[in-house]
Order: C-alpha cells, then structure tokens, then sequence
C-alpha cells in the first residue's frame, strides 16, 4: 500500500482492505491535508493499537478485568483499564464524543471501548487491528446504558454529591458511570478536574455518556497539558487528525458516499459543500436564513451574482464548472439556490449545478438508512 | 447561417437571431432529424410564409376582411381567410392542436392566428417571417373566446343543429365558432366531412377551440387525402416536422433549457428521458405505476438492474455515463428511481445519475413560470 494511502502514517498498514474499502480508497477522493501528524501522535497511535490488542475485548486481560466488573467488587490493580462509550445523540454528536473519548483514551492510557447502540457497527469500520472496539454485547449493565443519567447510583457526579466517593477514599468502586450530556451539574463536571482525575485512575471500568465534544475542556486540565501539547503542536488540527484516524465508513456508506461522487461531483472543477441545520423548521424564519446563505455566499465570491436583466448569457471559454452539494433535513433552501440558477443566468456566465442527496424531513436517529445518508452527507471530499 | 441550422430548410433564413436564439441554436442541441421533410412540404411552407405576409395583421387584406368580421356582414369574397386559434387547456395540449390548426390552415389557404392567451408571446417565438401569428387584441369577440362553447349561438355545430346554416346555404357568415372539445356532440364533429369543409371554405373567419390533437381527422377528409399524402409521404412524421417548424421557446425559455442542459445533462453519455403523468395523485396507485416504470426500464434495457448482494461495485473501464431526465408534477417517483440508484450500486457497475427540474405538484396553467418550466421540461435534446 503506497505511503500516501496511509494518510501520512495515521493509518497502521495491514489492515484487510476488502471488510473496509474506505480505510484505503479515501485518499483517492480527498484533498491531502494541509496537517501533518505529530511522530509523537504517531508512536502514541502505535503504543494505543498495541494496548488496544493487548486489553481488547476476549483477550486475558480483558476477561480477567470484566470479572471485576461482574463480581461488583472494589477495583483491586489492573492489566488494562477501559472507557466505554455511550452511543448516545444524533450521529454527528457521535462522531464528536467518540473523538473526546478516543483522546481521554489515549491521555489516561484506557482502552476505548463502544456500545454498538443499534447501528454503530454498521456505520463505521473497525478503527483498530486485530481487536474489535465493539463492546461484547455479555457485558453486564449493557441493557441499562440508555436509562443511566444525572442521578443513577453509579453515576460519578451523584456519588460525589451524596459523599459515597471523594479525594480520600481508599477503595475505589469497579466502575463508574460519568455524565458528560449537555443537562449535567457541577458534580458531573469535577470530571475536568486534575484531582479527580487522580481518582478515576483507579478505576478500571469508566461509563460515559456524552453530547459535547469535551475536547477543549480536556485542555484545561493541568496534568495533561504537556502530553497535548506534544501531541497536537496544532491545536487546532486535533479533530481534523482524530477524525481521520478513527472514522472510516462502512461498506455500505461507502457506497452511497462514492456513487453519489461519481454520479453527481466527479466532473465539476470545483465543489462547494452547503450545509444547512435549523430546529425552527416553520415559514417565518425561512426567508431570513435564506438571506443569510445568499448574502454570505456571494459576499465571499463562493457562489456567483444572478444576472437579473438578461434571461441567456453566454458562458466564456474554459469556465471552470461548480457543484453545490447542499445537505440540511428540509428540501426548501435547496430548491430556492437550484431555482435561482436554473431561472436565471449568473453575471459570469457560469453554470451552477446544485445537488441535495437526500431531505430527511425530521431527525431519526433510530433509522440505519437514515444514519448511513447523514454520514454520506457529511463525508464527502 | 450554415444549412444544417435551417433543420433540412424546414425553418426560413433571414430572421433576426438575437430575438428567438433557439430558432437557431437549437440544432446544436438536438440529434440531427432521422426524418426528412418532403420537397413539397418545404415549398408550401414558403408559399404559407408568402401569404402570412401578404395577409397578417394589420396589411390592407387583413384590414379588410377584419371590417367583414366588425360589420357582422354575411360573407362576400375576401382576399385572405383566416383560422384563429384560441388559447386553451394545458400546454401540452396547446401545442398539439396549435400543430393541428396549422396544418389545416396550410390545407385550407387560411391564415393562422393565434389568442395570446395569458402567456403565448412569452412561450414561442413568432414562427413566421416579418408579420406576427399574433392576433391583433382591438379583433371583436376575443374577450368572450374563453366564454365560447357548444351552445353559444355562432358555434357551428349548434348551428346545423338549429339548421341555421345547411348545405344550401347561399350566403354564409363572416365568421364561425368551431367547437372541438372533447365534450363535443355529433353536429360538431361534422367538422370533419367533406360537405361541411365546402360550406366552411366560404366563411372568412374560422375561430377555433380544441384540446384535442386531430391530425389524425384531417387524415379522414377525402378531399385532403392527395395533399396530406405529398405533403408528408412519411405520415408518423407530421408532428415531428409541423412542431420543428412551429415551436421555438422564447429565449426565457430558451435560458432554461440551455441552463439545465449545460448544469445536468451535458456531460452525460447517454440521456434518457422520462415524463409520469398521472391525474390520480393518491398513494394507492404510487406503487403500481412506480412498478410499470422500473418493469419497462429494465426489460427494454433502458436502465440496468440493481445490484442487492453487494454494497459497492468498482465500475468497468471506458462505461458509458448515463443521465435520466425524469419530469411529473410530483417528485415521488423521482425520489424513489433517484433512491434505488444511489442505495444500491447496479449489476453492470454503471453509474446512474437521475434528475427532476421542477415539480409543480398540480397543473398551474395560468402562471407564467410554470408553463416555461413545463416547456422547458418537454424540450431537451
Ligand atoms: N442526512 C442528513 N441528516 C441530517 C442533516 N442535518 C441533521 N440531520 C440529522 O439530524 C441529526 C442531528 O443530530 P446531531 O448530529 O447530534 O447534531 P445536532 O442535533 O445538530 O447537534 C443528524 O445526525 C442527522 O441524523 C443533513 O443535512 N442531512
Ligand atoms: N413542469 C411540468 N409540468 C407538467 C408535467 N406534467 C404535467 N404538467 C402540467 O400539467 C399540464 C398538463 O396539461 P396538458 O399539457 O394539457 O396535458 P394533459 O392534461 O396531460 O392532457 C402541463 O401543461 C403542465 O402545466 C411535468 O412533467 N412537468
């Protein structure tokens, strides 16, 4: 596999290309980043996948760790200790907290470890060799994970309110549950403190629930501040590396994400990508968020002036053809960018085509298809 | 002008391009004619051309037999007579029997003219050399042409129905209303005998209502039978050449179509085109007819089949692209083949890009943009 295939190391080699045709075929579609990974990230990618086979789910370690669990009892030393994520949220908040929680992974040298929810599997790739980061489905409190909240009994920031843990104690639980969801208290967010961080430690088996991507927050914590900073020199790049580690589509996203391309993007010289979320769905706002993509797209020249006076006008020679690929839930921003070019030539001259897979109508997370189109959607190159 | 632009010399030299850009440009869009018109159809067409211009609106004939029509006179002899055509149901229908008034006009020596309607000016370019198809709006009656019917007391059928004219008829009227609705009775339909043709022929004023394409009649009329059979050897062919020579989309129009073509469809391989027209709108026949559609694309091997086993299937080298233009009033069975071609990859490995300009939801026939889009929609090459 050549190098660049590789996206500049990110990717360990060796993988088999056939169960996850993206994890190779994506750089033919993409631009090369303008970020390079850290070698630091990338040894420290290489010592987590060697953890990661290590601690992975059936191994030695892992079964022995899951008997704790099991047992209920206090957490006594361990081989490897786990941070099991919650799908939980709409699928782009997913793709941010498994992101976070990738990261605290990698800073408290956890093994990250997912709830499949119902279509995880399906939507990604397995992101790691050898071992799954799916979470057995025999794991106890599996069946409970969509109930827990703000003030179960296992959840870290009720304990601490109630006194049942603190700094001081000796013996700490075998697992926790942490509520990092959007309604959580100032108990729940001690979690982004070092000294509870010094706790947590200790415990082997770490539940977490999330809809915000708690990156940032993760920076504010002392004691990881030099390790991030080794890292992700850029700062800001740290999303843009994650991402690309961890996140390649299924099979089946795959397909709707390269056929879309090939149908509808291939051949324009240029593609613009318009994405458009609005919760008031209702006619009065309509019109003033119309506005704003028009009057923000031509300011910064993305699109072209509409040319209100004449009804054909010639396009110039060697005009560089553009996509629109406009993606939102509704159909109706679409249609009026898709009329307004098609009613009336640009100042230019240019030729716009414009272009909306799908129009959801309402969020349904529940639905596979649904999550596979969302993903199409927000993937391509 | 190179010949080939003229469409085999069906459409005459010397128009003002800059006013009707499709006249001209539209052969560059379109696949060269597999039909050839009949010399002797190119001859009468500029012997038409000849008596459009001695007799259109506003020459000394014109003016003439107009003050015929304003006195309320009986008939005399008149230099010019003329079939005015009154805009009428959907347009579609408009251009057929547009088509239809025409070629009766060239088998009569009548002129045509054509009621404005709300929108003719601004859907066809004039079709004739310097003097307008247009009827002059200070013409008597044209504010009641919506309000003609079968029972309105110049309706001819009416008519010979009260025997207020007959066969022996020595003086006719200068004008007459010629009801050729689908609702039409047994006297009306006597249109198409010979007797009733040699009584019309007097009559200076022929004013028309259709929505029926009756070509197919005219066939029927003994006394046309030689001239129709010089005129078009080749007898499916009628419509192909009358439409060739009568409709070019004003250039608003013309904008939207080119516009679409360049954005969509230009760079597709293979076009194909698929027009659903279906007046019950309820979900109980959606799948039905979604049925036919997908049963005959593939059986004529007009679209490939799907592919259900496998998520992504790498395309053959040097395969042919194709584009499906689909137009309807609705977007469901857009949505749907749109759908199956992009969750699916197909058997072949081809790739299918599937498009819909507009859907107007229901028959809007007094907008403006709507019958453009409609005529937009029914022009692609
Ligand atoms: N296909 C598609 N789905 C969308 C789009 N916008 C929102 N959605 C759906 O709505 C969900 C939004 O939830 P989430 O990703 O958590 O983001 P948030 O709710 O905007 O914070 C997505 O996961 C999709 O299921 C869109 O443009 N295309
Ligand atoms: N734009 C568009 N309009 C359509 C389509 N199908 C029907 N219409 C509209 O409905 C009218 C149909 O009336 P008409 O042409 O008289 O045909 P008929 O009613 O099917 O006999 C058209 O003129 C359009 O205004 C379509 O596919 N696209």
């Amino acid at each position: 596999t050549p190098k660049n295939e590789l996206l500049g190391g990110l990717i360990a080699a060796g993988f088999d290309d056939q169960s996850c045709l993206s994890r190779y075929q994506s750089a033919l579609y993409r631009k090369t980043s303008p970020h390079k990974p850290s070698s630091y990230l990338l040894s420290k990618l290489r010592s987590y996948e060697d953890l990661h086979k290590r601690c992975g789910p059936h191994t030695k370690s892992y079964n022995r760790t899951l008997e704790l669990l099991k047992s209920g009892q206090n957490a006594g030393p361990t081989d490897c200790n786990y941070i099991v994520w919650i799908s939980f949220s709409g699928l782009g908040n997913r793709i941010l907290t498994l992101a976070s929680a990738f990261l605290y992974a990698l800073l408290t040298n956890r093994v990250l470890l997912v709830d499949r929810g119902t279509d995880i599997a399906d939507i990604f790739c397995e992101p790691f060799p050898e071992k799954s980061w799916l979470l057995p489905m025999d794991v106890p409190f599996t069946s409970q994970f969509s109930s827990f909240d703000q003030s179960s009994p296992h959840c870290y920031g009720n304990m601490l309110k109630n006194k049942i843990v603190s700094d001081s104690i000796k013996s700490v639980p075998s697992f926790l549950y942490l509520h990092l969801v959007h309604d959580y208290g100032d108990h729940d967010k001690l979690f982004f403190c070092d000294q509870d961080q010094t706790l947590l430690e200790k415990v082997p088996w770490l539940i977490m629930k999330s809809d915000n991507y708690f990156v940032p927050s993760l920076f504010l914590i002392p004691s990881f501040e030099q390790e991030l900073s080794k890292l992700f020199p850029q700062r800001e790049a740290v999303f843009h590396h994650l991402g690309r580690y961890l996140f390649h589509p299924s099979n089946q996203v795959w397909g709707l994400i390269t056929r879309y391309y090939q149908a509808y993007l291939a051949k324009a010289d240029e593609r613009i990508g318009i994405q458009i979320r609005v919760f008031d769905t209702g006619t009065e706002t309509f019109p003033h968020v119309m506005d704003q993509i028009l009057a923000c797209t031509l300011k910064e020249k993305i699109l072209p002036e509409i040319n209100m006076q004449e009804s054909v006008v010639a396009p110039p020679k060697n005009v560089k053809s553009k996509a629109v690929l406009m993606t939102s839930l509704n159909s109706g921003y679409f249609e009026n960018i898709k009329n307004l070019y098609w009613e009336h030539p640009t100042m230019t001259g240019e030729v716009i085509r414009v272009f909306q897979p799908s129009h959801e109508e309402h969020q349904q997370t529940e639905k596979k298809m649904h999550n596979w189109k969302a993903w199409a959607e927000i993937y391509p190159p």
